[in-house]
């Protein structure tokens, strides 16, 4: 089976950042993926970590329902696709809530003898895709901010956690593109998302 | 006036993080500040973007009236301290979301003919202070992620906004520190803040 579990956030749904959902999920579909969207922003996740969640992390058990339910889906996955803006040089409050909340131990992921300490519970998962748009130029996100989503999540949660094949599609300087930039990347991720 | 506004969060109070705000505390009342703490966990502040918030980010009028009142509380901020965790290399859905709708245009900085094109609209602030926890070893930390944090909040929010003066106190692989260790840590912090 080809599941592909979408985690996407954008607060306004005329936002390019929901272009690329829709060019994703086309992407997606005529590779023949069965496909499930988190919609964060729609399901009103409660992104803050209470005190029962942060005991519950020590104990290996998520007490969080939405998130319960929300790490369920991620079993299924044969591909993940996150889908989200950068503010402030980093994802959002909502999708830094998703990670604190659904990569958890005894759910996603299991501290284990690996150079990192951790083993990916993701047994179906065979990829994973970061997509994200920013204003900030390529090359000052590089060389100023030292790529720092990257080197958190892609590096600091995802690999970190066991998962395989994690890349990052980085849509820069969105604000200062032409239409027809924009418009050739969103048949760019279609083409991508279509061959997997 | 000697007035310093903390933004604490964590959930559990029983956390190093606590005893580091009670430090920090005494520190800056020795120093004679009247202190003000933003306790985002006890607010339960909403640490989301709405649509409305991100239209209102476009518009430089902030939306949510929990954001209003804690920009009202940074304009009398002449001394400005951040304590929090890092998880999963970065701050916490909770503090991310105060970046998000507290860091606002027209309300703690303007777009202006700078490198960084912002300056800061707090006149009163000298000094900002980032004090974090965390389980990573420092060069781990340093070498392997970047010091995203430091990238992303103190050079990509704090100091691109125009704050001067802006410090990093990381606290790094507190769960394998002595106890002797980290009492040590809290009589530092407590001596640095109480010569401000």
């Amino acid at each position: 089976m080809k599941n592909a579990v979408i985690v996407y956030y954008h607060p306004y749904n005329g936002s390019f950042c929901h272009a690329v959902l829709e060019a994703t999920k086309k992407g997606l579909t005529t590779a023949g993926f069965a496909i499930d969207v988190i919609d964060l922003q729609a399901d009103q996740f409660d992104s803050v970590m209470s005190s029962a969640d942060l005991l519950g992390f020590v104990k290996h058990q998520m007490i969080d329902e939405q998130a319960k339910q929300y790490a369920q889906r991620l079993q299924r996955a044969t591909e993940l696709v996150f889908i989200f803006p950068i503010w402030w040089e980093l994802m959002p409050a909502m999708v830094k809530g998703f990670i604190d909340k659904v990569v958890f131990p005894g759910s996603t992921y299991e501290y284990a003898k690996t150079i990192t300490g951790m083993a990916s519970s993701l047994p179906n998962l065979k990829q994973t895709t970061v997509i994200t748009t920013m204003n900030t130029p390529k090359y000052i996100y590089q060389f100023v901010f030292g790529n720092a989503l990257k080197k958190a999540m892609i590096s600091g949660t995802l690999r970190k956690t066991g998962l395989k094949k994690v890349k990052w599609l980085s849509l820069s300087g969105v604000k200062s593109r032409t239409q027809a930039k924009r418009e050739n990347w969103l048949r760019m991720i279609e083409k991508r998302m279509a061959v997997k």
